[in-house]
């Protein structure tokens, strides 16, 4: 499928963040990530991945490297290769963020 | 530069739709095209990458391969490699897309 909506792929669980695929091909990635408050994805990286988050919905935490800012919809970062990078909900609403990456690697 | 917000990025002219990098790297490139009304990015195809195509503001025709559909904030496209995509704006309204690129061809 070439066309997605993100309010279609929108999923919270109260177990952990959900990771919900938009598009997969040979070369890349665009996932939606859905955190209720409280939740995260833990610092880690990519060895040979750019991979961006741009928030949708809501207000988050993330981290690219040493650096921290709380970002909300419209903005975006890139944790470049071998970049630590993290998201968190430390608010009380909903996050959304697209999420893309290249290439893919998993 | 990591981190950036699409609001300080957009940029329009009367003259022809407006590219503006939010992102590039050696591996990918985050763009915003910003189309006043009556404004397009013609017909073409990238003959080994991904282009994806997430509007942000407005109502945007989107082409991908035969298909061509009215895309609104939210919604996706994916133009997977040698596979021809066209974006306009048939509105009389601003369009603002966010555009994926990988691998970097360019």
């Amino acid at each position: 499928m070439d066309f997605q909506r993100i309010g279609d792929m929108k999923r919270f669980s109260t177990e952990k963040y959900q990771k919900v695929s938009l598009f997969e091909s040979d070369l890349t990635a665009m996932d939606v990530y859905c955190l209720a408050p409280g939740q995260s994805q833990k610092l880690h990286n990519h060895k040979a991945n750019d991979k961006y988050y741009l928030i949708w919905e809501g207000r988050a935490t993330v981290q690219i490297g040493s650096e921290i800012r709380e970002l909300g919809p419209g903005e975006a970062a890139l944790a470049r290769p071998g970049v630590d990078h993290a998201i968190s909900n430390n608010s009380t609403e909903p996050v959304v963020a697209v999420v893309f990456q290249a290439p893919k690697s998993f």
